[in-house]
């Protein structure tokens, strides 16, 4: 039975966290942590907890936390992640870290992008969770960095064709929306629900974060240098992320040709799915799996992958880290 | 040509009410004031209003609103109304205000219900503006207070039925449900958009503000002491109020007696429909309408009234009552 | 391992089934059946079970799923589920029935609320499914009734009430509000997204057939003749179910004495949560608990109780059900 | 006082049309006709004009309608549409047609695209709606083609820059999200809202058939052939739709060249506002306006342009056209 601490339990990662967690048949909550505040309990907090999760949440203490764990979940903002990251290591645990932190291995980008220096010590041997491309250095790993959400849907709606070199590398258009959730627990007017409900909009044109980790995990994948455009958008919905992923093609393919490259670049992925028409983000909600539907159009790859933004894009996966990181079935608890 | 000041620009009913304004043939916004901080343009606060209405907001000065206006709304919480409110009318604008400073008349009542002593001396004057009952004493009125959006629909769904003595007094159960733009437009983790979507919840149970406005304005039309028991609910959407009332019938009732009562009764109404079928909110969707549907089951009359609580609930019905006020065709930009 | 078969695998209560049962540790989907059309794969019609339940959906057969099942749940509607149920009973299997069919126990009852003559000699044997009531009589049933998705809020908000003799049992309202799933997967204007979006209304008042089911229940727990006023509502969400109860006491209780009442009928429910503040339906999406809150207001007890209509209101129900009677852990596959 | 008959008065297009003239100061409805089936009210189409505009629906009869009009709208589907509209032009009535059939002026291309001949002689003189780009030719129209929702907000969007033959005329993407009225009336499963409620999805990837007319008259304002690639989705909203464009530049511009561009384009048109942020969908819900976000990100031009489908996507601008047509305000009624 794994033990698992989750610090920074108030925020809607977190408590999806909890959610799949409860449904673990290896894996046990025996600490919520936070930020030094009063003591209360998760149901005051997360009323969906009454009675099924009645734990104390309280300031994060490394020996305490080494003590009842063997890995701990930290939600919180970048910056603020790598204050209780890097103790955490040093006390012997185990990381998964929810934060950008640990995202970016790009000698000086974390500090260019979040304007922070970054926890150089740690950010050498972190692996960026994302088991598709990474099982083998998740396994073993002392501290992952598991990757936005945003990112999640464009690196695996992009990866095959990127890493067979079929697009052009500086000609990637990434167009995505999400639901709601995805701008944190924070009360301020964008997500006031009269001024969110019944609207669409763009935001972050061109200088989103979610940019620079986009585009650095393509390159590795290709082995050249990408660029990609990204362009968030908000949808009026509490949950879910569609991405439609424009490419330029530097080879004659197909429709059918492309499918196949995904069917085949996928098969053995269980959380993968290569669908035959485009998804919606409702065919995923609440699960951890990525619906991806790739096509071409007059020269150009377009791909509509979905995923729901707290699962695949955030708890799901770093339960997805957590099964490889501590030996058990890959989908334990997803499923 | 009626020109108009709005104090306190920044919240829904005002956003409302210069929407209605914009379309008024006789009616034209010439002041928007607000309380003291820095100037601001209406589209930073209201993007909807680009191109459309760009006005400066400016802090509250009665001279200058005086010569600048005929008449002024005022959109202020309760207590920091009435500061605006006695000054306005001091300096011989003719006021109508949002709040539920001028509604109660019961002595003492306002200030057991708000903690906050009542401004007797202009209480004393004031007009509940509800046009159905008093449209005589509104046309003259110096200071009309506009009714709360619940009571409302309470009001006028019961009224026939209380004026003619067909109810218990104290055996009536309104229960409504109301959009999210009821609640203001501060952000708190109540309105936050993943906390208040696909959500439905009872608030304020037996002990809502708007209860005693409720009972007062029934007794009145009923000459006798009407009690109600007010539980209201926050439903997942932007606008609209339904009102399920349950009132045990004194007389042996049929639906369609009912229902011819409420037809006379309202036979001359200009905004309001008796309907044969339970309306829905979307029916009177930015509308100044309210449609009630009444029947009898089981020795109770049962009745469901909508409205949309930003417009006849509020911004719809005071220029409604300012219509009145000034003479006007009462329908004046609200067709 | 119970091997499980739906009938009727198309509607939203069957898709919740399958969402439940693939997460439990000793329960197998084996079967999937429909009525005579053609064959088709469940992610046809559900694409969010593509790769995680990969069946194909054939026309039923008795004999076939005596074989391959313990247990078949039917999610047919009322009067073409009996159709099924009893071949299925006489092939030795058992049966859970999602359908009203077996519901009703008084005699006439069914045939005058539905139209249509019931299967008698089914009927007298089939147990109502509320496992909070009935859980002795569930174990060894052969056929289940689950209960209507209206009448468990109900039920489970009034029980302790009624069952004490508390409240007047002529003088009960339930004002009920349901998400959009309820009224099923069949399009229709009332059901189209840009009807019922941004609307709330109420429906069926007073003649809704669930009104008697609720009736029946609680005159067994009160052993007196009890009558309720029903009215539903449709809200704009996709799941959940708010039911607010009015019921005059007959003693002079403080809201206090009536929580502590229900604390203790429901100290150990696995599934009911008694809350000290109104909860919201979002508190038990997705999840098989009931929150209740019950106060007092001048005389009467006011009860708010929430759960998701297809989980509690349905699948998860009839899975605690399955649970039961086949000496699973109550709570397997629904934590 | 123009005299307005609407053809085809049960879809949300013609309601909105509906809404609008009830405020418009110079024009009138006098007649509302269906295709043939059975004479009703509209209240018991649309609840929504219950006491604001009880007229008949009755069957379309050119002569009847020559008499009672001045101008007809068309609300029906492609191929049904010039069913209607021959015979009215015969009859002397001007027409303002909402369907795609006199939409596209390149031969053979209406149906190559629709699968359907053209009206010939009536596409020869149809003038396109699009007031931004065709003021003058609408004015004296016997037949106008009302521009399509997508397009609208893409042709706006764009003009700007290809019309200074900024862009790359081959590399244009256009990325848009409607509200689901946008889908129609006719309820079927995609738009039942348990299916696209919290839930987003791209379809008709490079084939919706409003490409080719986005193509069309993008190639008019450039004098050059413009291809476009146009992704629509679904969004879970009633009303409203966001374009994000992306195309490459031709020149070295910067934010603001491209900015100052769109003001000094759109400097006199009364229902295009040009942002300085990313707009939203809200920003124009109910309102004829569309908002446009111009920027420069990497090269390309990105630009976020919204407007709601059925007012300045449908029905607004129709009554714009008529303004124009018959020598109103061109915003009267619209303001």
């Amino acid at each position: 039975m794994t033990r698992v601490g989750i610090m920074g339990a108030t925020g809607y990662a977190s408590a999806d966290l909890m959610r799949l967690l409860l449904g673990h048949p290896a894996a046990r909550i025996t600490a919520l942590a936070g930020r030094p505040e009063k003591t209360l309990r998760l149901p005051e907090m997360f009323p969906q907890f009454a009675g099924r999760l009645d734990l104390a949440i309280v300031p994060a203490d490394p020996a305490h936390l080494a003590s009842a764990c063997d890995v701990v979940f930290v939600g919180l903002p970048h910056a603020a992640a790598m204050e209780y990251v890097a103790p955490f290591v040093a006390a012997g645990l185990r990381v998964i870290d929810f934060s950008a932190d640990y995202r970016l291995k790009t000698p000086g980008l974390y500090e260019k992008v979040y304007g922070h220096p970054a926890d150089e010590a740690n950010l050498r041997h972190a692996v960026y969770g994302l088991p598709e491309l990474y099982r083998d250095e998740i396994r073993p790993a002392r501290l992952v960095a598991n990757p936005g959400c945003y990112p999640t849907s464009a690196i695996l709606g992009l990866a095959p064709l990127v890493r067979e070199g079929l697009v052009a590398p500086g000609d990637i258009i990434i167009d995505s929306k999400s639901g709601v959730s995805g701008a944190g627990r924070t009360p301020k007017l964008l997500t006031h629900y009269p001024e969110c409900n019944e609207s669409l909009q763009a935001y972050g044109i061109g200088d989103h974060r979610h940019q620079p980790e986009i585009a650095e995990q393509l390159s590795r994948v290709g082995r050249v240098a990408v660029e990609v455009l990204f362009v968030p958008h908000l949808a009026p919905m509490d949950r879910g992320i569609e991405s439609t992923i424009y490419a330029r093609l530097l080879k004659d393919l197909k429709a059918a040709d492309v499918a196949d490259l995904y069917r085949e670049a996928y098969r053995d992925e269980p959380f993968v799915v290569v669908r035959s028409e485009p998804p919606s983000t409702k065919h995923v909600l609440g699960t951890n799996y990525i619906h991806i539907y790739p096509t071409v159009v007059g020269g150009r790859a377009v791909v509509s992958a979905v995923l729901d933004n707290l699962t695949k894009g955030a708890a799901g996966q770093a339960l997805q880290n957590l099964n490889l990181m501590f030996g058990h079935e890959e989908t334990a608890g997803l499923k």
